[in-house]
């Protein structure tokens, strides 16, 4: 018996989110607890990185699990992959390190978030983009960008888990870039409050409409008090890219 | 009353194809027909550019219908993707020229086929992408699309649509080029078999793996007794990108 480091990826638009929830909705965790239970899996409940959220996607979630698999590692993704659906694939498995918790042993964890900017509603982008229109000032949201760049108390812009309990994070890198056709923004940090990504986001593009000055975006931070009652964007723009340990 | 010509984009995944068949099969063509019957259009059936199968898309797919509309143009595109579902939309909207025919009149139609290569699935991609591993050669597959252009009896790789009775048909450009961490195959021609641009990317893919010669393909090229027997890619990596009227 091992415990098992799985990156695992997923189109999170037809899944109740990644956390596992009551029989009749369908989770990221339920399918993969589901796929590992014909490879004999005996445990209750996988570990993960983070909590995604209805109809966020990720490239880059860590998952672990002990298992008893006598075969050659490689063949493991294989195994797993053949009992996901299409909407979900092992990238990679290896052995965890003695003591790794995908979400504790987690030093950054780094989303994007991709715009695109239309008239008329896209449906060949729209499952992993979000529309705005007017296209935004991209300067202002990068301005406003950097200066979420730092340690501060986030209460403003998320609630905290209820395993941790405050609500100060450091972000070490904020960054919107035009990437092909579509506008993308990311984000790394230690870790992230709950729905704290969709708040900046739609803050900023609050910023780049024009409709909320740069300074308001920084005055919410480090004050418990406050919330940022505007725009959250959308579920579908986000994506969980990576999580680096040491 | 008018005659009005839009352009369509569709993720095609969740539709039986374009063409409206039995009520209770989800098709293109039925989605539309319903969206335009809530704005008073009378006529039993839109005409279309071209017929895309089950699980192809469309950039630019062209439509024409008779509609009794008394208010702005871009307000027609407007009530349409209003009445209209996610995965498909009226991008644009004119008034055609008299005896336009979305199929008849074009005189240029041009395809996209998207390949991606990896050795797992992605199911962030694989939705508009058809995903071949190891990866083929892309010069062999260069070299092999060259010969295609030109006026052929592609009987070999593809039925003649009922209306028209013959397989010959010329070929105007044919290339393969990398567009980020993808493979595009783009093709652009008077008109296309059924399943021909598919065949014809299932055959470069052979000669791209080393298991079929170039040569094998130019062969098969107006020689209607013979049949393409391999390999038929697969639907969703196709999409309909332009269809182009004097």
């Amino acid at each position: 018996m091992a415990t098992y480091k799985s990156i695992i990826a997923y189109d999170g638009t037809d899944f109740q989110g990644f956390q596992r929830q009551a029989e009749e909705l369908r989770t990221v965790q339920g399918v993969i607890e589901n796929a590992l239970r014909e490879l004999g899996w005996l445990e209750r409940s996988i570990t993960a990185a983070g909590r995604t959220d209805a109809g966020v996607h990720a490239r880059g979630q860590v998952i672990a699990y002990a298992l008893d698999w006598r075969h050659e590692i490689e063949n493991l993704s294989k195994a797993l992959n053949a009992n996901l659906p299409p909407d979900v694939a092992v990238r990679q498995t290896e052995v965890a390190q003695p003591g790794f918790h995908p979400r504790f042993s987690a030093r950054v964890r780094r989303y994007s978030y991709t715009l695109i900017s239309t008239p008329v509603r896209d449906p060949l982008r729209e499952r992993f983009a979000w529309r705005i229109w007017p296209e935004p000032n991209l300067e202002a949201m990068e301005a406003a960008a950097t200066m979420l760049v730092g340690r501060y108390d986030f209460a403003a812009y998320g609630q905290a888990p209820s395993s941790d309990g405050h609500t100060i994070r450091e972000v070490f890198r904020a960054q919107w870039h035009r990437k092909h056709d579509v506008i993308v923004f990311e984000i790394e940090a230690n870790a992230f409050l709950h729905h704290m990504v969709r708040r900046l986001v739609g803050a900023m593009i609050e910023v780049g409409a024009g409709r909320v000055k740069r300074d308001e975006i920084r005055e919410l931070l480090d004050d418990p008090q406050l919330r940022w009652e505007g725009r959250i964007a959308a579920a579908q723009g986000l994506c969980l890219e990576t999580v680096i340990y040491d």
